[in-house]
């Protein structure tokens, strides 16, 4: 049976990136080697490497004052890193509370100097993302979380505010057109939009580094690694091969135009599908609907079960809701096509009409 | 031309993992999806973990005092994240200065509290490995590197100390049978003996952890990752998945006593070659030459080059020695046949005979 993979991390990626990695593991571009045991000083490799550095800034179009780096970890890591590397003791950052990860990444970074939460969306269970907020201008930076996974809200505008911005992206990094030179550091987890797990993307504005007393270890030190040319160690080579082939698909595919276009056509079916049908319910304010995760629940919660055993005879793939969130949890990330979001509402509609 | 793949790391790895690894990114365990889009938390994942982690411990016959982590990262993180873990700022860790990685771990342990040299061979090159050192008893622990693989030493007698025992084993994790029990931390990067670039294995005894006073970002945490099963944060998939591949390649081959005779085998034809050949020389003690990484020169060194010339005619892989050493260095680990061996010893013989 055809599955319909809704997975919210890791999850679905292109037909052809899975087909040209499963390649690279058999012989890597005529090498005579896999892909897993080319060295990765080797122009086999460096040449990966520049390329997925090079493609990600050219589909932000950003200019030379940032840089790209490819690091190990998730965006959890990141979580730690960034106070390390620009928040001094006596200094304090700006964090909005949007849900699950920013409320981790203000824990991270407590540890560093002062987070102050500026904005936060707890008070109704992170169904909203705040606007309008102030920001003093003596904080380091702003961190938002541009898209939450787990409860399914996504940032439409970015906080128009004085201080360096930063932002996860893990969950929605190259599924729109913005203008990404608003952000002083864009990071995001591989594993959602752009690649495997295993590999974590930080695009960072050169300016805001060197400025804290901090040492910082070598292996954590965005510096270095730039001066690097993000190989200061042993890379990841597999998932930075990955990335590189899923960004060489999302520009051949027609690049963040197409990816907005196509995911505002698959959340739109699915949320109009949610409203026709008065089984369901979506709880997230109308303007804050996020394009990459709907998250939902049935009116009557004895009926969860029931639907959920439905998908999963279907082969809807992974669409229980977060542990911690419950109901149900629809991911459309870029390689999705429209036709799982359309079984899945077709499904939503014969379960409607039976009960 | 069939290649020979001496690399020093990304290197080698059997057959039947490479083409394993190429058949779960097609298709995971009949599971309908990618081996790169399946969920972590799914048991097709969980299973991957439960059953990498048991094994390590099994290959290394340790008991419940230890636990195993799979993080992200590879050794370099672990020179930072170790201190971070176990050294207060007023303490003290010991240190062996083994070579380039080892110095490296020291000038991270530094950032935490005092990191005390206890021996170094950088007076020869580090052309040797130290006995007989001593470790102040108050000291936190001592580190070693058990083989390293730029300069092509190797520990074959862990050191005799009454506090606790910490070893890089990067390059020669699986290699051989010893006591793991000596130690209270082994880490390795899988990229040489245990698997793809991405994933760091971390063994370590229970009670060492939770004796600091400095908060630890979750992060870092090993004790937070111990709690969560080493599934804190969305791992390295499809890294983990190749290091469990290769371990179970490991025991259906014979275990760490196959292993061990195997590289036995391999290292003394080449090093017995480079002794009977005058044109080479070896410059590491004897008793300390690692079975891993053997690193020689040419007498007359504008041989250099037409040698290393010749070996990538012949499809020799990876044998130019470490930018900062130079001359030859030729790995052995676990999965290089023996019969590139012996095509390399051959093609040091005609070359010996040719001038």
């Amino acid at each position: 049976m055809k599955k319909h993979n809704f997975n919210s991390g890791p999850s679905i990626l292109p037909q052809i990136v899975m087909q040209q990695a499963a390649e690279a593991i058999v012989e890597f571009n005529n090498s005579g080697l896999s892909i897993l045991e080319i060295g990765h000083r080797t122009p086999f490799f460096t040449g990966v490497m520049e390329e997925a550095r090079a493609l990600v800034k050219e589909l932000m179009q950003l200019d030379d004052s940032y840089d790209v780096l490819f690091l190990h970890g998730g965006a959890t890591t990141q979580f730690m890193q960034i106070p390390m590397n620009l928040l001094d003791a006596d200094e304090t950052a700006a964090y909005c509370d949007d849900g699950v990860w920013g409320s981790k990444a203000i824990k991270e970074a407590s540890l560093f100097g002062k987070a102050l939460v500026v904005a936060s969306s707890k008070d109704k269970g992170y169904t909203y993302i705040n606007k309008g907020f102030t920001v003093p201008t003596t904080a380091k930076y702003l961190h938002i979380t541009s898209n939450n996974t787990v409860e399914g809200t996504q940032y439409f505008t970015a906080p128009d505010v004085s201080v360096p911005l930063i932002a996860d992206m893990s969950s929605d990094i190259f599924s729109r057109q913005m203008d990404f030179s608003k952000y002083s550091i864009i990071y995001a987890g591989a594993q959602k939009n752009m690649g495997a797990a295993g590999v974590n993307v930080l695009v960072v504005k050169k300016e805001i580094l060197g400025k804290i007393k901090r040492p910082i270890p070598n292996i954590m030190d965005y510096q270095k690694h730039i001066e690097a040319g993000s190989l200061m160690n042993t890379p990841p080579v597999f998932a930075v091969y990955v990335a590189l082939l899923t960004l060489k698909w999302i520009k051949a595919s027609g690049g963040l135009a197409e990816m907005e276009r196509s995911s505002i056509e698959k959340s739109s079916l699915l949320y109009s599908t949610i409203d026709s049908l008065p089984v369901f319910n979506c709880k997230i304010a109308v303007e804050d609907r996020s394009r990459m995760n709907a998250v939902f629940f049935l009116n009557d919660n004895t009926l969860e079960a029931p639907f959920l055993d439905l998908c999963k005879k279907e082969g809807m793939v992974g669409v229980k809701g977060y542990r911690t969130v419950g109901g149900v949890r629809v991911s459309m990330y870029n390689a999705l096509p429209l036709e799982s979001v359309v079984a899945f509402t077709d499904l939503m509609k014969s379960f409607a009409a039976s009960i």
